[in-house]
């Protein structure tokens, strides 16, 4: 299977193989490059979002991430405009991720689109299946939350800190726990009367 | 609002604005100065020490974190004698944390005591508000534990790894799971004789 | 205790003082020596591999961390061939840490093998126990997942991510949750036919 055919299989959620060179290349070049940008904290805005826009799919206005940032490929990741991740975000992209317009991540969020084969020979010789995750507008997710493959988070929504996302959070909800499941709606009633 | 506003609105768990210039430097300061103290591992205690006392609000004697650790302000901290944080602790101090003596941290352990508002707008906007975390004397947190904004562990207790923690934790007990609940009370029988 | 009384006591479960120096040195030399191994990430997989020889007790052919990888010790893990962690892995390997063949880690991955005494007095004065854990052939353990002190994970199980394991996991099973339990057998209806 060549790299071609292997992108198509990840596209269509399709068994691929993990352990492709031209893959594992593209791995190891997405650290060396998250390392170059983690290091560049504290340097001109400018530098920093330029790494990211070489690292990343596309990104809008305003998109940073605190130390450490890790991704398994970067090319696949789309982010809106006034994105924030707070430390040690990890994200595993195979499946692509996208993310929309002013979205905050607290500390040790990671997104995982990717999963090994289920069956164990199968898994050693490198199967693998991706499907894409998508996180609306608006969104906060707390510290430490796990988002699994294919999970798709509504607009508006919280996600409470240490949750493990196994299905979709509908819109405007607070959702939490392990497994993650919907609290309760957000409501006019969840206004103070904040200005800034 | 300027910035002995935001504080005294911190302080009182009032919302204030996250995105505050001066806040936002205090943030980029810390991590340049938790870099820092991080490369500094191996170097004499002395060093380590100047630079924690630089960082934090106050320390006790033996006062250690091993790699790589991580806080949003650092000047809203306190720690008592004794305290030892195992690899890649997070503490998100705006709202202050308070630490007592001979307290253990295991890996992974991360305090918030900053949340952003519930209302998509006014998270936008920068609206966040905090609470303290207020930690005895002799606590032992686990590995990967969770600690939310406004939680008091008391004396002596112990949380288990992974835990998410929503709720005060009395003192004397064991406590674990997602939600973090008491699991028994620790008495005379645990003690096992042992000396050093 | 000398540290002979002491490695005694670690490997028959026994409390001993985790504070006697040669213990604490040995943990400052593993940081320093997983620095080094973090740090060459992108040199060639011969640098690496060198590192990880000093580093830990055994290796077999084909293991590799994704920075940044911590340990405890170190001396105390071996691993089998085919072995692929994935980023922020953390192994405290007091009381000793196996694991087989073609086995993979998510990100985020925990390994503790030491607790704490229960007693505060105990606990203030070094007082630790540990237990190994062994991890069989062609496991997949997912991302954050934490594995406490003493567990065994059988042959060809996988772990879903956020898992907190605190009791053994039997062979040819997916297992999940806090605490982690077993969901369903793993079939020859889990096979795609994959081939690489």
């Amino acid at each position: 299977m060549n790299l071609e055919e292997q992108r198509q299989h990840i596209l269509t959620g399709k068994m691929y193989n993990d352990l492709t060179p031209e893959l594992v290349q593209a791995r190891e070049d997405a650290v060396l490059l998250t390392d170059q940008y983690n290091a560049a904290f504290g340097q001109s805005s400018y530098i920093r979002e330029e790494i990211l826009k070489k690292l990343l799919h596309s990104i809008g206005d305003n998109v940073g991430f605190e130390p450490t940032f890790r991704c398994e490929f970067g090319f696949n990741i789309s982010i809106g405009n006034n994105f924030y991740a707070n430390f040690d975000c990890v994200m595993l992209d195979g499946g692509g991720i996208e993310i929309g317009d002013n979205v905050l991540f607290g500390p040790k969020v990671g997104i995982y689109t990717s999963n090994h084969a289920i069956d164990a020979a199968e898994r050693a010789a490198g199967g693998c299946y991706a499907k894409k995750v998508r996180i609306g507008n608006h969104v906060w997710v707390g510290a430490g939350v796990h988002i699994n493959q294919g999970i798709s988070i509504g607009n508006n929504s919280i996600i409470g800190s240490g949750s493990v996302i196994t299905h979709d959070v509908p819109a405007n909800v607070i959702a939490a726990g392990t497994p993650c499941k919907v609290i309760r709606k957000i409501t006019e009633e969840d206004k103070t009367g904040f200005v800034n």
